[in-house]
């Protein structure tokens, strides 16, 4: 007879035996480290200069996906969150809403890939947290993770140095991410599966500031909301025009099917393992060439448009046959808990 | 004809308009400094030396109580899990997930409670993030925060710190949280209303860490579980016992009738605004001495008990009337979602 399966109780989030249960034979032996293992109120650590410290709470919806879960992405889109501030990722917490009844086999897996996440972008989940909810006042899980990074020191990112001339640089193809919950919220077969692009890219933006320190002038990664809503959220932070080129932007052919079908515009579609970076022009090139060194063949880096004094505030995608449309800031929610 | 009362959308955690609308209405006008209104993924600030990170997730239920509301809890929460760490809360970070429908006033007020309890802490939220759940798939509203402190030269906060011969020193009356969130749930009307205790407590560590240093062995804040659990943690982590003595344990009568009514250990309902140091023998009756003299004097600080090398791993009662029990780690849950 098979074994029913284990679900959380409101008990495992009482402070008590159960939550230490939970952590000891769970949490601990999973992600444990010296800092962990104190089981005090929160890690104490030296950290000295310019530091980053960004928050995220992840409720996406299925909690697995091609390419992915929970788990991977959220300690991946804190690392990014951080690498978009110009910082190594040092120290992450963890904080669990679960839901009661949730399965603690699929709390295990979670469990796994965020400590593979973590490995992968040399993080140590130092703090944590974990409540519990009665069934049908949350969904599954959600987990929160922050984090403190350390600011590299040839960074100087902010949207205040952009400027008429800088490029617009991507770091990879757009809208796997979003593409690949989709597939699995409608239940698609693709020719081939759609993979999250989940994974940290603060490896690939380290080197950049290493190589070209503040010719880097701004970056973000295109999460939710896509890369429209980034570029519109800048266009009008800095009062300057985003002019976009639609025959350079990077698609995998599959993902653009999938959108097409879907009725979906791949600029709003979310991404989690590319970013955007705005470029001083005059090394833009080099700054792509040292990107497509370092990134995998496949990923198709490429300078998608350029700063402009023209259209302030608005973002305008110049089409492969001559013509001009705005591209506009969306307005509602085109796919709820993506991330 | 009356304003239809407000409600969140799904549209207001898609990053998009919605989304900005709300930041820059609600959030940033109550909130605002130069770090949030960077509207970056994440702070970036200079701090150097022993720091501490502590994150905690809020799903109190319900979200408003006397003496305070979610918004207050959570700020003091991670104000005080930092100062249980040695060190002054400086940055903060504020994640919500909201249940669509949920009341935009209501949130509203949660957030003038954030910026109070911040104000009164001398500490700035500098990130965020806001997620939107479908209805059913949340309750109105949960709360992460996250906090970075700075800690103080002269702490050394630590359960190894503990040794045979240091006393227990609680700051304040126990139970008022837990019971003022049970008297709403219940309905009961007490001769004069419970508050909750809720409030940040770093000002006397600080404080006793000026005079004290690292006579100060360790510090813990009794929440979840209350005071009961923190011993037995504690009691296992050293392998030495807790010996308490029930006559010296700081009780408001209001809350002792409210905990017997219920069927309730005081030990065991959770506070947020008092703390338990474990303290050097020879220096303790001095340690009281400052704290009763920065408390207001209904706080009722007091030494309750000493840390003994007999039933190691236990933490027994003394009785008024000459008796010993066993005070057990609970294994249940008493009162779920108390924070």
């Amino acid at each position: 007879m098979e074994k029913p399966a284990e679900r959380f109780t409101l008990a495992h989030g009482s402070g008590g035996e159960f939550t230490n249960q939970l952590l000891e034979t769970e949490v601990f032996s999973i992600l444990g480290n010296e800092y962990l293992r104190k089981k005090h109120d929160g890690a104490v650590f030296e950290l000295s200069g310019r530091l980053a410290f960004t928050t995220d709470s992840y409720v996406v919806s299925p909690l697995f996906f091609p390419g992915g879960n929970i788990g991977d992405l959220a300690v991946n889109g804190t690392v990014n969150d951080l690498a978009m501030c110009g910082a190594k990722a040092r120290y992450l917490s963890l904080s669990f809403i679960l839901e009661e009844g949730f399965s603690k086999e699929e709390f295990h897996v979670i469990l796994l890939a965020i400590r593979k996440a973590a490995d992968a972008a040399g993080v140590l989940v130092v703090t944590g947290d974990t409540k519990v909810v009665e069934r049908g006042k949350g969904d599954k899980i959600f987990i929160n993770t922050s984090g403190v990074g350390q600011v590299h020191h040839q960074a100087f990112i902010d949207a205040e140095n952009i400027r008429a001339g800088d490029r617009i640089l991507i770091s990879g193809p757009l809208a796997s991410h979003g593409m690949a919950i989709m597939s699995v919220r409608e239940g698609l077969e693709f020719e081939s599966q759609i993979q999250s692009d989940t994974a940290s890219v603060h490896a690939e933006v380290l080197a950049l500031l290493d190589a070209f320190g503040a010719d880097i002038h701004f970056l973000r990664d295109p999460t939710r909301g896509g890369v429209a809503t980034v570029l519109n959220e800048i266009a009008r932070q800095t009062n300057l025009g985003m002019a976009l080129e639609e025959h350079q932007i990077p698609l995998h052919e599959q993902v653009q099917s999938a959108c097409e079908m879907l009725g979906l515009d791949p600029l709003y579609v979310a991404n989690e393992g590319i970013f955007m970076a705005w470029v001083k022009g005059e090394v833009s090139e080099q700054v792509l060439q040292k990107l497509q060194a370092i990134l995998p063949s496949e990923q198709q880096a490429a300078l998608i448009g350029t700063v402009v004094t023209e259209h302030p505030g608005q973002v305008v995608m110049l089409t492969g046959i001559g013509g001009r449309r705005v591209v506009a800031m969306p307005s509602g929610e085109q796919l709820p808990r993506i991330c």
